[in-house]
């Protein structure tokens, strides 16, 4: 048997998770059958089994990449001393994800793709405990910088940052949806929009930092 | 032939409505056919098809409803004079989205079904349309309340009020979605959440009203 460098398995993986990713963007999930992925990237059952060994597969691979992608964003953005402000964070981690794409489908299929992963878990444990594992590194992350902004006084301090972080989270998340079910999505939308709620202040309250 | 009351009408359409609701909340739009729900309600094909022709428009018909119940909710809370903040109004509206239940299904089961609407919309044309018609309302009732936070001075005038309504909206669908992933979402944690970010400030920023 000849030997197969790991570059060639790579790209022969890369190449059925694209192919995949093509064919839920299309059809949903639910329609697409095993040999609609064979047929889409012209390989042997054989081929394909020796990488994913069904639709679950695939689709826990290409969630566990999309969260990867988000959290690479993420860490690259908050890098920065003194760390962005929310809106200037979110907005350059909606733009990342914003311009990801599903080659030869059209621009919302990415985000489509994530709405799909998250429909998926209601029947799926193993792809929901890779969902959950991601979400919760996120909303530490998150957590950390929301601290971050309460320590040096520019958040009040009487709420929790854990809620802070899965507020700024499920903007995130909504914008997801939107751009699924829309596909108008920028992220200035996102970037003004929490600018807005920045300059807002509580009337008559006095405990604000 | 008897004649039938409305209201006898209605109870079955009820009936029908939310043994659907339990059907697809418990294993899923897809994987539930009219034989299920048929069972589940406990009535003959012919009684059922008298009110609705399929699994797709028993879905269109639980998506009117969840906006009308949202719309309604936002409506109430928006009627206060002078209106109420963000995290108040959007808190209020969470609230009983959440209490919203599925009878005889788990507490996450009607996030679960709006979720599983957002998925349906990629091959489902006229769901599509209901939903899309269903948002661009919720934009500008939120629009309307973001331009007087704007012209009181509540809110910087340089960020467009629709820009901050899709913001808004996004919160309430990432909840939505937390809530369908998760099902550890209490209102409590957007009100913080919300009103954390409005306590920040754009470092540096003297454009802020």
């Amino acid at each position: 048997m000849a030997r197969v460098s790991q570059e060639h398995l790579d790209a022969r993986r890369r190449q059925i998770l694209d192919g995949a990713a093509r064919c839920f963007a299309r059809n949903g999930f639910h329609a697409t059958s095993m040999q609609d992925v064979l047929t889409e990237v012209g390989l042997s059952a054989g081929a394909v089994y020796r990488y994913f060994r069904g639709k679950e597969e695939l689709i826990g691979a290409i969630a566990s990449e999309a969260f990867a992608g988000i959290r690479g964003a993420f860490e690259e953005a908050s890098r920065a001393t003194p760390p962005p402000t929310p809106d200037v964070l979110l907005g350059a981690v909606l733009r990342l994800f914003l311009e990801e794409r599903v080659e030869g489908a059209d621009r919302q299929a990415f985000a489509r793709l994530i709405v799909q992963v998250w429909t998926e878990t209601l029947r799926n444990e193993k792809l929901a405990a890779t969902l959950s594992e991601g979400y919760q590194g996120m909303r530490a992350a998150w957590t950390t910088l929301v601290t971050a902004y309460r320590d040096s006084g520019l958040l009040r301090a009487d709420v929790p940052a854990d809620h802070v972080a899965r507020t700024l989270i499920a903007a995130a998340q909504g914008f997801i949806a939107q751009q699924a079910l829309f596909g108008d999505v920028t992220a200035e939308v996102l970037e003004d929009g929490l600018r807005g709620l920045m300059s807002m202040s509580v009337p008559g309250d006095a405990t604000a930092a």
